[in-house]
């Protein structure tokens, strides 16, 4: 398939008949709609003159402040450094990464990456023509033994990984949860290699199962740019992100940051701030966790009464995703159109992987549909997949092709 | 100084009792802004399920509709090949430039631009490590025959120009418009030499003395990408911006942008819409060109009262800017901290020139503050410039220092 019949599977895909797995979407109408519009209707009104006016690259100081108290709940504080002065606000999560790849990254430079990954970071690496390196994880992560290797590896070939990028906490697209132990560890590892860590933390606040492991950031002053997002405990189409940095490069992410877009825009950053101080923003934390622990365990609960035998998954404690892989023989990419017919989306591992292997997996979303209509989903999927093993038992198995990797699907599609 | 310095400078520049001839801000006091704050509530608070959440990368359909309508009023229209499929959307006008730039720029590849251009756009050529070669200009804008030896030049160091970069009406910083005839030659010259154009056109909409010669798309099928932004026309805080593409080049947009900021906003965009479709747009143009236009007569008349002998200056038909070169032996760059001690500020022409020249120059802009305010700020600029020029007389001329260019100038400030 080429990109642009990709494009319009999953134009297709969204079409309201279609149970899609296959988004990052948050489940905004969980938001008290009322209440923010009535907030940004203000926002434009009465202090339209600046809402509505270009704002400085940074970011304004009142939500790069407020940015620090939401770092504050999960342990990056005062105390290990974190200041509204180090903060820089970007167009959402995804310009926080290509920042940090502008600033770092040169033609056939190293990343180090968990393999799978976010499939818009590795968008980002492609951009800047760095080559992957994929680290493998299990269900506490990823594996600080490989991670040693990888290192290894990389120097043994003469080059030099400029970062890590990792997503620690209920990450995308596994739901895993790198373990308290292995933190300590990939830090130590990354220090003594010299190391760079981006630590990407879009799905933190979202635990179901108590609270996460503290971010690596937490733990270490140096050597950790740490990026998250409000839009996924707020709202993504205001596209607020940011980047805790390292003192010494934070401005040099500002004059990048207004080479790309000027300034983050001031309507969304005052609409940020406005929620964060003064509406119920902890309580609809709450709430968005609540929802999405329901969907999580509907989608879990579907998985175990209705995949057929041989099909494994994972078992997220937070975020939106869970991890299936296939029983043997299956190609997740290959099945993605008869999937669509079935009126069923999920993303196909070779998303995931900038290596385009992966096709033994599929990335299932949980925070959008309802339980009903992830149930109704998973039944579609299972059905799918009973009729390519049973075409596979007839015709035999065919060899699984290698893909053209992340290029394959929308960037957009997949937050 | 510094950098820093420079920033900490321009902070000050922004203080009430400084009048500010700096900024390139548009007098969003002009906006029905309670009507545009209920149209954004609205749009909160009724469709906040779509509005608050993911887009796709390259725009809603709905916005890229009514961006073919506004460029159809200068003469981009279906029969010159525009059609919304080919509009990507872009976080204001500073992101269409850097997407241009991200497909076709590589470290060492040469960009055309006039001498003096915009300072932002120096920021993308300078990030994407380009060398920028100025092409002069005079009062009719670029000079075809100074064009073709640039390009001859260029090539006989065996370099291939990429692109011009052109904004030929109501330029920033000068407010020079390219002339009708000048148009046709610098097209015939580009597509002689293989030469993309890239039109930006920020400013076409505000004309005060009738309207613009055609944009150069309108001129062209082929071989012409038109950037522009709504941050003039309606408000730059909401960041939306966009590019008419070359149908073969827009999917790698599409892309580039998914890995830069994912997609745009999705709010911005639909306020844009619903302003373009529910509220009285032209007319709302027709407010800010009278503004404007008061506002640069109060600028051109201050200035022909108050500036010292041997000063000389552009006289724009739209926009938002006036280009002042100064008596000789005075240096704007060196003159900024004086100025602002007098509490008023311009922007040093160093900021605009990517080799650090133009300290001969400033730019004045009259588009935000009130006519009172700007013959106060003239007033008080003269009375600097007379005492450098006194200075001057007693000490001497001190040597004009070459400057470090664009990155003096914090971008935010400059728009």
């Amino acid at each position: 398939m080429t990109a642009s019949e990709i494009r319009a599977l999953f134009a297709v895909a969204s079409r309201p008949e279609v149970v899609s797995l296959a988004g990052g979407a948050p489940y905004i109408a969980a938001l008290p709609l009322d209440a923010v519009g009535e907030m940004l209707g203000r926002l434009g009104s009465e202090r339209g003159s600046s809402t509505l006016q270009y704002g400085i690259g940074q970011g304004t100081v009142e939500l790069r402040e407020r940015i620090c108290e939401v770092m504050a709940l999960s342990g990056i504080d005062v105390g290990c450094g974190a200041s509204p002065d180090d903060v820089v606000v970007t167009v959402g999560g995804q310009q926080a990464i290509d920042l940090v790849a502008r600033l770092f990254l040169d033609p056939g430079d190293v990343v180090l990456a968990e393999g799978p990954t976010y499939v818009g970071a590795l968008g980002v690496f492609q951009a800047a023509q760095a080559q992957v390196v994929h680290v493998a994880m299990d269900d506490d992560g990823l594996i600080p033994a490989a991670l040693e290797s990888a290192i290894a590896a990389v120097r043994a070939s003469g080059r030099r990984a400029k970062f890590l990028y990792t997503i620690p906490t209920y990450q995308n697209p596994t739901g895993v949860t790198m373990s308290e132990e292995r933190r300590e560890q990939v830090l130590d590892i990354c220090e003594r290699a010299g190391l760079l860590v981006v630590e990407d933390d879009p799905y933190g606040q979202l635990g179901f199962d108590g609270d996460a492991p503290r971010p690596l950031r937490a733990r270490r002053r140096n050597g950790v740019f740490y990026l998250s997002t409000f839009s996924k405990t707020f709202a993504p189409g205001l596209r607020v992100g940011w980047i805790l940095a390292p003192h010494a490069v934070r401005d040099k992410l500002v004059i990048a940051t207004e080479a790309t877009v000027l300034c983050p825009s001031a309507f969304a950053q005052a609409a940020v701030t406005e929620y964060l101080t003064t509406m119920p923003w902890r309580q609809q934390l709450k709430v968005y966790r609540e929802v999405y622990r329901e969907r999580r365990d509907a989608l879990l609960d579907s998985l175990e009464d209705l995949m057929p035998a041989g099909t494994t998954w994972t078992r997220p404690a937070g975020g939106l995703f869970v991890w299936a892989t296939l029983p043997e023989g299956l190609d997740s990419k290959a099945m993605v159109p008869r999937a669509v017919a079935a009126r069923v989306a999920y993303v196909p591992g070779t998303g995931f992987y900038a290596d385009g292997g992966g096709q033994e997996f599929m990335r299932l979303n949980f925070s959008f549909p309802s339980p009903e209509r992830i149930r109704e989903g998973v039944r579609r999927l299972s059905g799918v997949m009973e009729e390519e093993m049973a075409l596979r038992s007839v015709f035999g198995a065919p060899a699984l092709r290698r893909g053209q990797g992340r290029a394959d699907v929308p960037g957009s599609q997949l937050a």
